[in-house]
């Protein structure tokens, strides 16, 4: 399936799921309701779900098997992205061309939002029907809390106006972004019951590949078309922002996000199943332009 | 057991723990750590692992089995008081007597510190040797979610500075602090195996417990002693706050709490087993002065 066939696939599939959920699991107020649906559903690529059903699919799961985790990650990703934007954190009005949760509503409920979100991912996930279900739990609490997710955002925060060494970065983006990409690859395969060489092999390949997006981003920043874009370029550079461009100049920030490309579609190669998806996605991740 | 030695045996117990579990999952951000241990372990009554503990005893569950869950509904609690005290929610500089987290640390990072504290909940409990634990895990996400805890927080939020009818009251109540109550309680009964009308049985207990639990806070804040208390009385009186004593008066409140207790103490006595401790823990949840 080509590769933007699939990523519209398998993001209406989930948005499907999530819509189901929103509307089948209503509690006794209708605002938060209003506003989980409108932090979970407003725009947004599923970039996380696509690597649930696209390592499920290649290792032969069955779809069925793979929406709860693809709901999940979405979730998780979905809360984020809300606690994020509050003004304590990057004071964001905009996200995705829309107004952020706390500026539709308002910032308490924006809190309580995110955490909501956040509850939902695990509820989700918490059916004996599930195959995997609990060590899918596992793998996503820990990808996104203070060994993870959570800790990549502290990371940053502490970050700012300082100058970090390529490895300083490349654990912050590890941990703030890494980790749920690999979790999300990572439930995919325990979904279709795959052994611990095809865990660590998915998981050089997310890995790789969650850092080759951030390179893209940095690039992008730099050299992008702020039209195309669909926001201001240089906004780094201001900031005076640690970035791959800032450390390895555009053409070394290149070269990098090549040579991690090469070791997310290498990585596949000894594995049995059809990895062309994966594979074109790795490539897609640095010669997007946006 | 006397109940002030459970009270005190089981909050060791559960701090041991928990600290345990803070040392052993060190995350890359060591501000983080020192933020959540801060969060989590300074002061409290640990009501909510005593009710995972006594129910799990009263039915026979070696205390092994009651760690887990005692851990994860008091991090499911110390999150939600970490966001609550938040300046855009109730905007408190104090919590049992110390900084709240964002005044000792700061906003963004008391943010990110209640989200790795729900996280941590569900980490906690997704381990296979753990009795029941993708049930612990369900149970856990109902209540503390949008269906429960989370929705209870935002129907307080839409209710300041209105009126509300003692119905509307109780389902406040009922989502803001009786769901996680509920769990604590349902969570001690999964782990012992517990059959269907055991669980309901248990759940009336815990809903009963969880009001009468209110209806004293809020009598307590009339006609406490404010050295006793540890804070001025006569607060929500102040902010024209719908309560127990502002619906049904001073004496119509104290019987409503003594109908409660006498209704809570009841549902336990068709279940065989030892229940005094949690009966005693009924009558003591309207008789303390603070």
């Amino acid at each position: 399936m080509p590769l933007q066939d699939a990523i519209t696939r398998y993001a209406q599939r989930v948005d499907e799921q999530l819509q189901q959920w929103l509307l089948q699991t209503t509690g006794p107020s209708p605002l938060l309701q209003e506003a989980l649906g409108y932090s979970l559903l407003l725009g947004g690529k599923r970039m996380r779900p696509l690597l649930v059903y696209a390592t499920g699919q290649a290792l032969g799961a069955p779809l069925a098997a793979c929406d709860r985790p693809a709901m999940a990650v979405e979730l998780i990703h979905a809360y984020s992205l809300v606690h994020d934007d509050l003004p304590a954190m990057d004071d964001d009005d905009l996200r995705r061309g829309h107004p952020t949760c706390h500026k539709a509503f308002d910032e308490a409920t924006a809190i309580l939002v995110g955490d909501a979100l956040q509850t939902l991912a695990f509820e989700v996930l918490a059916d004996a029907r599930q195959p995997a279900a609990l060590q899918l739990v596992q793998s996503l609490a820990e990808a996104s809390g203070s060994r993870g997710m959570v800790a990549g955002q502290m990371l940053d925060l502490q970050a700012e106006g300082r100058q970090l060494s390529l490895e300083q970065l490349e654990q912050l983006h590890n941990h703030k972004t890494g980790a749920l990409i690999r979790a999300a690859v990572r439930m995919g395969a325990l979904v279709s019951g795959a052994d611990a060489a095809t865990l660590q092999a998915l998981d050089v390949y997310a890995a790789a590949l969650g850092l080759a997006f951030q390179v893209q981003d940095d690039l992008l920043d730099v050299t992008g078309d702020a039209a195309t874009l669909g926001k201001k370029t240089g906004a780094d550079a201001q900031l005076n922002k640690a970035t791959y461009p800032a450390l390895l100049g555009v053409a070394g920030a290149r070269s990098h996000a090549e040579a991690l490309v090469e070791r997310a579609c290498a990585s596949l190669e000894p594995l049995s199943g059809d990895w062309l998806l994966l594979q074109e996605l790795a490539r897609w991740s640095i010669s997007r332009n946006h």
